[in-house]
């Protein structure tokens, strides 16, 4: 792309080196924020300067946060010896979304994955094992995504614990709640019956 | 959506203001700023804002630029006497991409939309019916998209200028080269029947 103002194209640039934003959708979000007031701009600026220099993790379980503990650390109604392990902060909102857990979290911040350059040492692993070796931790709940690195890095923080002895179990899998039977893959659908639940307990929630 | 921190709210609803990207995607893009190093968020948000504060438009054709005269304008090559007229930046760099202009351009800055609430006020159409007044006008192009819009616009500014006796043109619409003709719209098939060209001239460009 040949650009008439050297402005344009710097910005242009950087907004294109967001994930998932090509130069075209870069120029149009630009040119949407020149037809705008000058303060959306500011706003907008402000917000993502403030967030990166400002923000903290939370020093339990990692999360994002805006204080040294975060809320759900912090607040005395949960139960601390049920730790879920999750990715990121996302992973946190979805299952807060549920109301389904009462325990804390811990935030891994990734997966490991060989092909991103991302091993244990890169991961808040070695603070979750020292979680569990110090008797915090009664019992933990694998969340990660069903995927080959998902897969990997529950194996890997199992072989880790599993000398201490507490009891670990990964999120259920099976077919969504409200799937067409016939369009399910075979292997959730072979892991479904493999791991089928007593009739009652699916009455539930 | 629930954040655990107010300072990635913030950021995440700024981001979610922009056209075509939700919540979701937003708390996508600020989540990877904030893996990636400081830097990164600092040279984005200081690219838009000096973007914002510092770009002019072309005193001439109201083009985005980053001098009084845009480089299209201030080209002693180019054909003065021959405007196009188009919507925005991005159609200006389009048709500069053809290399089959040598004229300027008169950059209306959209297109007149009732729904959208934009009037000829809110364009630079005064300005290019003074060029033509002024007779630094001789041949006009339109090259304004072939909708609704683009054609109430077109119609607009001619009954401005039609006493003024220049020459008047708009860009051919026709099957796309390339196309199969199966495929082509109605509208645009009997257009391109009527507007017939002679064959020795599909033969150039």
């Amino acid at each position: 792309m040949d650009f008439s103002s050297k402005l344009l194209e710097n910005a242009v640039n950087e907004v294109s080196r967001l994930p998932g934003i090509g130069k075209r959708t870069a120029l149009r979000l630009v040119l949407h924020l020149l037809k705008q007031p000058t303060e959306h701009t500011k706003y907008l600026t402000e917000a993502l300067s403030v967030l990166r220099n400002e923000v903290k993790s939370c020093k339990k379980c990692h999360n994002i946060s805006d204080t040294i503990l975060c809320e759900i650390c912090a607040n005395p109604n949960r139960h601390t010896e049920v730790v879920c392990v999750v990715e990121d902060i996302r992973d946190v909102m979805a299952i807060e979304n549920t109301a389904q857990f009462k325990g804390l979290y811990h935030v891994l911040g990734g997966k490991i994955s060989p092909i991103e350059g991302i091993g244990p040492q890169n991961l808040q692993i070695e603070s979750l094992v020292e979680k569990v070796r110090n008797g915090e931790v009664k019992e933990l709940i694998f969340a990660l995504s069903s995927t080959m690195e998902g897969d990997t890095t529950n194996f890997y923080i199992y072989k880790q614990i599993e000398k201490y002895n507490i009891t670990t179990s990964t999120i259920a899998r099976g077919i969504s709640v409200g799937d067409e039977l016939e369009y399910a893959d075979e292997v959730t659908l072979g892991r479904s019956i493999v791991n089928r639940i007593p009739f009652e307990n699916s009455l539930k929630a």
